[in-house]
């Protein structure tokens, strides 16, 4: 078999067999494929597509490029969601504190932001100590302890997805369907869980904008992980407009907190809830996905996820007084407000624009090797449906570095869409996927 | 500007500016593109095509990539033909010297053989001693002298080109028009010629199997050329067998110089009287391809062209005495015959595995790296319209090895069709491009 020949075959939109996707992904694992042979594959995939066959064997085959955790010593369900990514998505730090406190784990493996997006991990990190790079040894100890433990992909798991992620990355091949499926759930599989819950976003701040798209994405992954024995249901999600009130790494952890508190935006505390009612609900914890809610909504309102939380943080190296004392994480010297030129009703956000203006002003990666500026951040003040008047205050930058700071503002103005009718606000979850 | 977002644009079938060309092509030479970026850009330019002018700034990219020749010390003009290659074809042998015996010069920059196709500078270095690696100063030096040179693609000239063909070989990206087109005239551009005489071919052995392919791969050849200011003509041409009676590098020579005394099979002998003809009209020798037809046939009948060769042969370090002495090239130690199982009358070939079972004993490249044994040849007793009686010899193979040698046998003899009806032969010379 040679790698040359399985390139032609995908460009001309062939199928390839189990043995051609092994072939590729141990080939490439071991060094024997070059990075541009993988590259022109890659491209003839996103322009060509991947079957469903094809997906479920090309995440395998990654799956299996590393090492495949489990914890057979802790007893009960394992379990974890991943989000596909958006602004302001921070359920993760809100869901593994109430899931692990009602007696599940969450053995979480999380990604970095680049572009328009957060990450997990980077936001974790905004807690002065905390330490996200745990060998695997030491992420076993802490999720037995605690119920949850949080860390990046490491070089053990899943190392195919890891390089073959980067080389998407500056290849414009991220954006497909069949290659985000496996990438997403060749390294969830790796993670020794029994059941997933995926949220996937749709809207004008997620990859995939269109709801068709993103339906699809959710089909093919709830599919893949049923395929390999798991249990998953998907969550199709709003991303048109930021999730909750703030974006930025400082403030997101705060948030997270307001909500672990019975607090905070009510969008945030409904997704989260629902999320982790799913959770407890495939986990086998409650007989069903009501009586999950209600368990979730017991956990917050008694302060055990709150000090699940604190002691997750503690655990992993971080200071766990930021619970109570927002001023230990890291913050601005300045802010400014971007006020609305007209009124009426906000009836639309291009909310990838409020990301790209957040790493702009140092929130965020613009580029892979970029350093992000933890206490940069964005206060949105109006939802889709909220009246504005003219002179109102639409967002709130907090921010250090000056240098892009009118090019932020300008985009963050010119993504509220004002119109005199008031719009109907779209339900938080769009649909179920596999329910 | 970034490689990736123009990776992007051609991914969604976007056209790119002058400004984007000549920034992928420059950093790609000058290795801030790394390969990765290149052949996912490919491989997107592959399957979404190129646009005519897209295609002309990518030639003159890759032409000024290196340096251009010119002789203004050389009177009268540069000609040379281009062709893209097939089984059997060794024109370039002929006409370099006919076309030189005439009064013009012939500045030739030849590949090699890669898979069923053999190439022109595999075939010249049969010849003992011969030298197809001149530096560009004895390159000027050898065509002064004698009216023609034929070295391979140097360092200097359309390095990007050289970089970017090697690339397209292993992601399987050769086969685009627009690619094909901006590679060769890159290179031929770079010659210093004045008119190109182009030689499409078409057919069951050629890269293009379908006319028409072959005409939009010439018509945007001879329009990227004329856009250079070159005269040029293109000749679609036939390669649903192979041309002439042998294929193999001894045996080409052997068969050229068969040509040059006024023998040799008759399609090789017209086409290369015709391509000949052409070169003499553009190059202004002549002042109709009639006349040259004329001039290159009185060349061929006095010995002038014959005598050329041999002058030609010893300028760059070769046996001239191989024109006279055809067991001074490299021969085999064994022959076999494939015979026809059935009766009737030769209806088609599948040329191009005849190309691969040569290259499969030894006698062309199944890899880049491949030594070539230039004794190894196959000698074609039956052309398309011919009749056949069963048992009657097809093909005989010379050979030294007999690793292969069954598999080779057995594609031979699949590759011919014999049918009861006596099929209509099909002109050498199917069209006319730009004339």
């Amino acid at each position: 078999m040679r790698a040359v020949d399985l390139i032609r075959k995908k460009r001309d939109a062939g199928e390839h067999s189990r043995d051609e996707i092994n072939f590729l992904i141990s080939g490439y694992t071991r060094g024997e494929i070059p990075d541009y042979q993988m590259s022109a594959w890659l491209m003839a995939t996103w322009i060509r597509g991947l079957s469903r066959a094809e997906i479920a064997v090309l995440t395998e085959a990654m799956l299996h490029s590393g090492e495949v955790v489990s914890f057979p010593e802790l007893p009960g369900k394992k379990v974890d969601k991943h989000s596909t990514g958006g602004v302001g998505d921070k359920t993760s730090l809100i869901l593994a504190p109430i899931v692990a406190s009602g007696g599940l784990h969450v053995p979480m493996i999380s990604g970095r932001g680049l572009g328009h997006t957060g990450g997990t991990l980077d936001k974790l990190e905004a807690i002065p100590g905390f330490n996200t790079a745990l060998t695997l040894a030491d992420f076993r100890r802490v999720l037995k302890e605690c119920g949850m433990a949080l860390i990046g992909q490491t070089a053990e798991i899943a190392p195919a997805d890891k390089r073959i992620y980067a080389l998407r990355d500056v290849t414009s091949t991220v954006e497909n369907v069949g290659l985000i499926c496996a990438s997403i759930m060749s390294k969830k599989l790796a993670e020794g869980i029994d059941a997933l819950v995926l949220d996937v976003k749709t809207g004008s701040g997620a990859f995939m904008q269109k709801e068709e798209d993103s339906l699809r994405l959710a089909e093919l992954m709830v599919e893949t992980a049923r395929r390999m024995g798991k249990k998953a249901v998907a969550l199709i999600t709003d991303m048109d407009q930021p999730l909750g009130r703030f974006a930025g790494h400082s403030h997101e952890v705060i948030e997270s907190v307001e909500v672990l508190k019975g607090r905070g935006a009510a969008d945030l505390r409904d997704l989260s809830i629902e999320l982790a009612a799913w959770m407890f609900y495939l986990g086998e914890r409650t007989k069903s996905v009501d009586e999950g809610r209600a368990l979730a909504q017991k956990l917050v309102a008694s302060g055990e996820a709150l000090e699940r939380f604190r002691k997750g943080i503690v655990l992993q190296g971080g200071d766990g007084r930021v619970v109570d004392d927002y001023s230990l994480l890291p913050q601005t010297k300045n802010l400014v407000e971007v006020k609305s030129a007209t009124g009426g009703f906000v009836a639309a956000t291009n909310c990838m624009e409020f990301g790209v203006a957040l790493a702009m002003l140092g929130g965020g990666r613009e580029e892979k090797e970029d350093k992000i500026d933890p206490g940069v951040g964005l206060e949105f003040h109006k939802r889709i449906g909220d009246r504005v008047v003219s002179g109102e205050t639409l967002v709130t930058i907090y921010y250090n570095s000056d240098a892009k700071l009118s090019e932020a503002q300008r985009r963050i103005s010119e993504s509220f869409s004002i119109t005199p009718q008031q719009p109907v606000p779209k339900k938080i979850v769009r649909r179920l996927v596999g329910a």
